[in-house]
């Protein structure tokens, strides 16, 4: 279920940091230059020793008093989150939840950026979608090697996903970032990364009927 | 952070119960007709305790040596979820992601059915998308007190999140499901969970750097 990795920082701290970065991103857009763990604590309903240690994980410094530099936690943040730099990503199936992938066009400020999709379907293979022009996976891992990308994104049916990961892993794609309802298996070393909307429609909707 | 309620089952349980669905969907598609929480906890790396007590939440009761009957799991995990009738919908942010998530549609098959989509933008107002007329957010609350619509989606800017958040509640929404990356307020016994791509994303670029 988590990804095999020999990092040692937690999911729950990393997961915290995009939030403190886009409140950052509104506190200078309001034009305020400097910040403290207790006002972003406060934002969040978090403990300031947490997000201390989450800042600290960065190793952006701050000074007594004054508190962080926003503009240089922004860098930090980013840095350290791998979104100051772009990464490629191949996106291998494009039904309903792959198109939405493809049409949503804010990745690129989240270090992704999807070059290509690939579908099994004569019907969608050759047709262009939000601008990219879909391929046969018969094609993927030649390409994928040839243009050396990192990133594997799995939006096929459950059913379909465990081989679109072995595609992936023969192309040598580092990082699978999975939709599929799926659990998948795949080599260590190889980053598996769940992402579920379901999970969190299951939180909400559960709570709704109670 | 998380969401306030009186309901005492962990999102983490919730957030498994899922996974089990899917995998029994799976099953029944291959002619299965029973599982044992051996079984299921093997498929996710899980300890078949914690299955046991998942699925207990439910209110299933298995019988010694068969395990499971599947269909009857089925239909109990997704009634504990609430994923057996539909709830109505109004998204507010016409986006790229509220786009994306106008296009998918499987959320019908968990509980959600998205009825209309509102936008303050009057380039977007009165035009269609994936079948939806896009309308004005100054409609917002009426329309959602009239047809007792219980769920908002927010999919706007996150500097918009709190306005829609405050609309939702006005109209007498009781969930919200926000995209938005921003940390919202709401009142006690509105329900609040955070849908967010980029935490996930988050998580599988920092490693990715490592």
């Amino acid at each position: 279920m988590t990804t095999k990795t020999s990092n040692t920082f937690s999911r729950s701290s990393l997961k915290r940091l995009p939030l403190y970065l886009h409140l950052l991103e509104n506190l200078t857009s309001q034009g305020v230059t400097s910040v403290s763990c207790t006002q972003i604590a406060k934002e969040f309903d978090l403990d300031p020793t947490l997000v201390r240690k989450d800042i600290e994980m960065t190793g952006e410094v701050g000074t007594a008093r004054v508190g962080f530099k926003i503009i240089s936690l922004i860098s930090k943040i980013k840095s350290f989150l791998g979104w100051d730099q772009q990464q490629d990503a191949f996106l291998v199936g494009v039904g309903n939840l792959g198109k939405a992938i493809l049409g949503y066009k804010d990745f690129n400020k989240y270090g992704l950026n999807v070059v290509a999709a690939f579908d099994n379907s004569p019907d969608k293979i050759g047709t262009k979608i939000f601008g990219y022009q879909i391929l046969s996976s018969s094609k993927f891992v030649n390409l994928a090697k040839r243009k050396k990308v990192t990133i594997g994104i799995i939006t096929v049916p459950a059913v379909f996903a465990q081989g679109a990961a072995d595609l992936m892993v023969e192309a040598g794609i580092k990082a699978i970032w999975n939709f599929a309802p799926a659990p998948l298996r795949v080599p260590d070393g190889i980053i598996l990364e769940n992402a579920r909307l379901t999970q969190s429609l299951a939180v909400l909707t559960n709570k709704l009927k109670s």
